[in-house]
């Protein structure tokens, strides 16, 4: 992508409004833009980002064996009267009235919908299991939204739910949405500690939040230091083995962790002075199993193996992918700017004509995108008549994770300088090895 | 994808609510389902099928050098009452009130909230010509829905907007898009013929609309047969070649071609009576140039190059995803089902075991699956324990272009058969040729 065709709005001034770094940061480098309160635009850097955490979640949804689907953002209120849901989801419920009067709503969530789906074509227990997810864009009316992206009205969910014959098959339909959260969160670079949580009203008896450690964290959280160590499960892991699964789930739910909501003093307590980590998370997932709390009232059965009806058990499974782009940002980022995990990174590299216009430079970087797209990865030429000093600092706010700095001087002497976002290492390399070293970091990266 | 584990709820029966053929076939083959009134779900099938369109409009709206973004659902009443169309929209235009008492709506339409991101960020002429599109559901509130996906309240939109510093750059906006709209169409299968419109609520003095032409068309539409034979443009063509584009343009529009609203007798007897065709179509998508329109109201302006204000010229340019998928079936199916063009079917080949349970097919399909997968075609696996005669069924229904169907009998032959379900031309062939034949048909296909 030429910088000089792509629309990248940098602020040079910090938002009054913003309070937190991640909101901040988004504002300044043109990631997004405050529409109403609590709504947002996503500007194309934004979305960029927003795109790669949803092609994550996507494809460790998929590995899971869950299967995509689309509902709507509009949804009847009768459905919500089936559940009784109606009149309890409060003033959070963006409730609308269409032109026929019929009372309709703009879906804070999902699960009546899905039952309805489910009841209208499963009969058999033989199409079970079953787990459809989609990522669409739900509304909460919060009093008041805050924090950017983090506390928005509109924001994009990732919402799975599954549908199995019997209590034990629900618990490992469970289990392989929790495995696949902490792959999903883990290739974002981030450590996500699962912590049993209060379900409110999703409802149902087990259910656990996965939270990111962050100073700006909503909620405070206390768990033991070992969840920063445990290795996510493999890619490779078999879901279809429930053993297997369910030892994962004992591994990461075998120390003590919980939010202020569920915190029990003497069972912090009970942890070595020197294991326990009091801090500040951010809630990035939300896990539940309610049994039949909306099968049961709406009426989705099957046909058992000896014939008879049986309530079908339910579980959901909530996923924040535009809350994610701010957690990311609130876990990685220093006073210049972003800094990308390569998973995310709205690019992988930025390559800066340092000066436009001068043949020589020109063409190694025109030689040099085109080897880096040829790799596949996104690249961002800066091409614009701009000074090298706002190139670099552009590069480093939007927290391009390998930048390629192409100069007159360095070229004189066949060098082009390479640095490293995260870590600030810098180095005069022959264009040729600069581009073999950042693809082949980027593979490694991505692998 | 393993058919026994994905989602594809088949109705045996026709519903009897959708009146045109391909409402009936996407119930049947389980694409969607009504939610409310003009509200569907995208059940996983239709969600491949919607996708793959995305995919093609956003490749060819990048190649036009526009740059995607994402604007929210829920918009501001006070934005539209900057361009003076809150009150002028009517009762299509869903009204929402939030918690606050704030006036919101469901956006059935951008120019305003895209107009207000311009006028925040952009100063100078420097930054022009810029071209910002974002595919997102709007919602228009119709009286009577109705035709499924065809003409539904809430329904994806692919809209992008233009700004240029003078009308001539503006013409050559509005080119772009033109010329990424055969392209676009063309590689979905479509013959999209444009022509000239009535701009409506969004305004302006030049608007075409894209038609296909088919016979449960919603309008009469009127128009030279050399469209049916026209070349679209090719992949390489030079979008800054404002004079190359100018010569697609002048090609697409030499010949008659009106909607009823627009139609002239006159005109249209001028053409010689063997190439007059009047018939029924579909409108896919809709341009328009209205320069001035919304930027004058709303104080869009840049500094020109000699420091002085101008207010710049738009264009807005959209395409109906939703819509497409139902036009695309009502321009290919037969009885037995759908027809997909191999660039938007929701998978390439199917391979359906005749036998489940038997050693040998099961290898085999296991194997080709493998190579299908490993060749980046989407495979469809059935492994249903279904009779044979069902699985045809499925295959034909859905509209998988390549099927293989692997049974005991013909592997004692070491065949299995290949049906192509445009054609349906049937052949026997090694398993390994198999394979090799049809790789080789979709990848030129779809290149």
């Amino acid at each position: 992508m030429r910088l000089s065709r792509y629309f990248l709005p940098i602020l040079r001034e910090t938002p009054k409004e913003a309070e937190i770094v991640s909101h901040r940061l988004m504002l300044r480098a043109g990631m997004i833009r405050q529409e109403a309160a609590g709504i947002y635009a996503w500007l194309p850097l934004g979305l960029r980002v927003l795109n790669k955490i949803n092609a994550i979640i996507r494809e460790e949804q998929t590995r899971a064996g869950a299967v995509e689907c689309l509902m709507p953002t509009i949804q009847s209120a009768d459905l919500w009267r089936e559940s009784g849901r109606y009149d309890a989801y409060g003033k959070e419920m963006l409730r609308i009235t269409d032109r026929h009067e019929r009372e309709m709503l703009y879906g804070p969530t999902n699960e009546e919908m899905i039952t309805e789906i489910f009841r209208a074509y499963v009969r058999s227990y033989k199409d079970l299991p079953l787990n459809l997810f989609h990522i669409q864009w739900k509304f909460r009316d919060e009093v008041r939204p805050r924090f950017g992206v983090m506390r928005s009205r509109e924001f994009l969910m990732k919402d799975a739910y599954s549908f199995d014959l019997t209590a034990e098959a629900g618990r490992h339909s469970y289990n392989k949405m929790f495995v696949a959260y902490l792959r999903t969160f883990a290739r974002m670079g981030l450590t996500a500690i699962p912590m049993a949580a209060e379900s409110g009203p999703i409802g149902g008896s087990l259910s656990h939040e996965f939270i990111i450690l962050a100073s700006t964290g909503e909620s405070e959280v206390y768990c033991h230091k070992d969840f920063l160590s445990f290795a996510p499960p493999p890619a490779g892991i078999d879901f279809d083995d429930a053993a297997a699964l369910e030892a994962v789930v004992a591994q990461w739910t075998s120390r003590y962790a919980a939010t202020s909501e569920m915190h029990d003093e003497a069972g912090f307590a009970a942890v070595p002075e020197e294991a326990r980590l009091a801090a500040r998370g951010i809630e990035v997932g939300h896990i539940f199993y309610f049994g039949t709390k909306y099968s049961e009232p709406m009426k989705a059965v099957v046909n058992g193996p000896d014939g008879k009806e049986v309530v079908v058990q339910m579980g959901s499974y909530g996923i924040g992918p535009s809350r994610l782009v701010a957690a990311i940002i609130e876990a990685g980022h220093d006073d210049n700017g972003v800094i990308w995990p390569e998973a995310v990174a709205p690019f992988h590299v930025g390559v800066a004509d340092l000066k436009v216009g001068d043949a020589a430079t020109g063409k190694v970087c025109a030689d040099l995108v085109q080897q880096f797209e040829n790799a596949g990865l996104d690249v961002l030429h800066d091409d614009r008549d701009e000074r090298p000093g706002a190139k670099f600092a552009t590069l480093d706010l939007i927290g391009v994770p390998w930048q390629l700095l192409v100069g007159p001087k360095g070229l004189a002497e066949g060098r082009v300088e390479v640095k490293h976002r995260r870590s600030g290492e810098r180095e005069l390399l022959a264009p040729h090895d600069a581009a073999t070293r950042i693809i082949s970091a980027v593979k490694q990266a991505l692998a």
